[in-house]
């Protein structure tokens, strides 16, 4: 793993976990896991893999306090500061851009740093698997996630040919962006798809050869950035450059056109963890059911997921509800509809303005 | 009008309404009613009634500066200052010692603080058909509630034989607190119970003279602190001999067994606000049929009650739930359970402790 390293990627926005996530405190910050965020769970997996200083953390540069308190001692070399957020092609190619300078040849492992992965064995055997992968192709690679149910909001991976010589691992025949119930529903039966984990491995300078080929415009702005990375002109530069960039996902502006892409089924479990009623899956249930973060005190309430910081949360005969208080506000819903949630804070926005 | 006093009683325990009321600011307190308390809403009524200077407040002594913010101006002679609690005869007993001493001969209407009463015209009508009862007899009177439901919380009086030359009162034939809800339903039914709403009407010394044929115990104790009232003397006479009285309702202690009881049946809308689910009934509601006190927003949520005070409130879904948010905590119950407050309030002293 010695020419290997990781990119945390820990921008996001944060709109789907209000009122405890919020722009300036997406979600993968608080500590909803045992005090430990989802991000320092994430940051930990990378150093243990790679060693701490082949991490690199790639955020907006406003979070970059968040970023050094909840890691103390990370080094500030280590980070990726996007003065504004234009999505993953941007900041993982600026990213592809640091580590090629830094090592030329260097494999780099993506990964966001709001995703429940578990346990961490697992994970790593699975990057080990997807590291022999591109010991034998010089292509892309994802780590491809064997579908549970026929979810709506994620982004679904039509498995293809066989790679010679490797156990797992198959080309990526097709790339599917959030389909329709019914599609979804066709997609889990036929058990030739899996999700798309955003999870992805390979080469800096593939990744940065598929950027010049298929994002003309990230192309221009990266390699106009790129004398000045590292250097105090810098954040100049990326002030000047980076808003003139387009909003792209990776997905979308390399992975689905590029020729040589790949995936590497996980043998980890993985949660996106893109709702309140994600935690009734990860966190450990008292005697009732239900997933309890902070003071609850309950008769007959069943099945939910109380999250309270500063003050006691007190529920009688509730059902499969999501109880949330934060210094923020407080939400309740029952957890198959907390991706309303979105909506709510649209709502709230505008009712305030 | 101008022998009538009006005692406020605002003791009150105040854990059905957790967590907004609590033992040091129970229910009458805090400004439900459009930025008004039920107590604020009951001073009023009786200082309409019979002018502010005859308008006493009994009430916990740790209470008074919420008295005195609640009133500005209130003269603090007019405080009934309780040591500690002692239930309503001990209370109502000072209050009629104070009242006979200032005006010989005045009667006293009794109120408590934190019911709901409206409109306030029609409660003085009610007040004046228990006048003209005390132009008649010299007994004790309560304004009787016709029943809306089979409720088991309340106290029933079995309304007897009509009062000569009174189109309205009628001898209390029977008192039945909290009965089963067979039982109450029978009451109902039966067409000639009413409900104890708790305001009593009479002479000071009619009330003084059960109270010593009655509560021989609370006599001893009231009569020997009557020298000191209205002195230097008066808080340290009650601390001395307060404290020695049982704990006894007026109901149960006096009225239940007098001889000349009477019940005047009030023609105001009538509600004793006896739980969360109560400002369902109380409060205007929205579109939705939400009652909301604070910042709400919401989607597809009906027949809610959300109270907030500092923070925002976010639901989505919910039907017939109670919402609070407080500095104290955070509450989510069914509307049809929120008498059960009381068992999580005691849940939450446990865990504790």
């Amino acid at each position: 793993m010695d020419t290997l390293y990781v990119v945390v990627l820990a921008g996001g926005s944060g709109e789907r976990f209000w009122p405890l996530s919020t722009p300036n405190h997406p979600k993968q910050f608080p500590p909803l896991l045992e005090g430990q965020s989802f991000f320092q769970r994430t940051a930990e997996r990378a150093a243990s893999l790679v060693g701490a200083d082949r991490v690199l953390v790639a955020t907006r540069r406003e979070l970059l306090p968040i970023v050094e308190q909840q890691l103390p001692g990370f080094p500030r070399e280590n980070c990726i500061l996007e003065p504004v957020g234009r999505d993953t092609a941007a900041c993982i190619g600026l990213a592809a851009l640091a580590i090629e300078a830094r090592q030329p040849g260097a494999r780099m492992l993506v990964t966001p740093s709001d995703h429940h992965i578990h346990p961490p064995h697992a994970f790593e055997e699975t990057i080990r698997q997807g590291l022999l992968l591109l010991d034998r192709v010089d292509g892309l690679v994802t780590l491809g996630i064997p579908p549970t149910g026929p979810e709506t909001g994620y982004g679904y991976i039509l498995a293809g040919e066989a790679v010679p010589a490797h156990p797992a691992a198959r080309r990526c025949q097709r790339f599917t962006e959030k389909p329709d119930r019914v599609t979804a529903e066709r997609f889990v039966a036929d058990g030739r798809y899996y999700w798309n984990s955003g999870i992805f491995l390979w080469r800096a300078a593939t990744l940065l050869r598929e950027v010049e080929r298929r994002l003309p415009e990230h192309w221009r702005c990266l390699a106009a950035v790129r004398p000045a990375l590292g250097s105090r002109a810098e954040a100049a530069a990326l002030d000047e450059w980076f808003p003139r960039i387009p909003k792209v996902s990776v997905d979308v502006g390399i992975l689905e056109k590029a020729d040589e892409v790949y995936m590497v089924p996980a043998t980890f479990a993985w949660d996106d963890v893109g709702a309140w009623s994600a935690l009734g899956r990860i966190l450990p249930k008292d005697e009732s059911g239900n997933a309890v973060v902070g003071r609850h005190t309950s008769r007959d309430t069943h099945g939910c997921v109380v999250y309270g910081t500063t003050r006691p949360i007190a529920t009688v005969g509730l059902r499969d509800l999501v109880v949330v208080e934060t210094a923020e506000g407080v939400l309740v819903c029952p957890k198959d509809r907390a991706q309303e949630v979105k909506e709510l804070v649209r709502l709230m926005r505008e009712n305030r303005s």
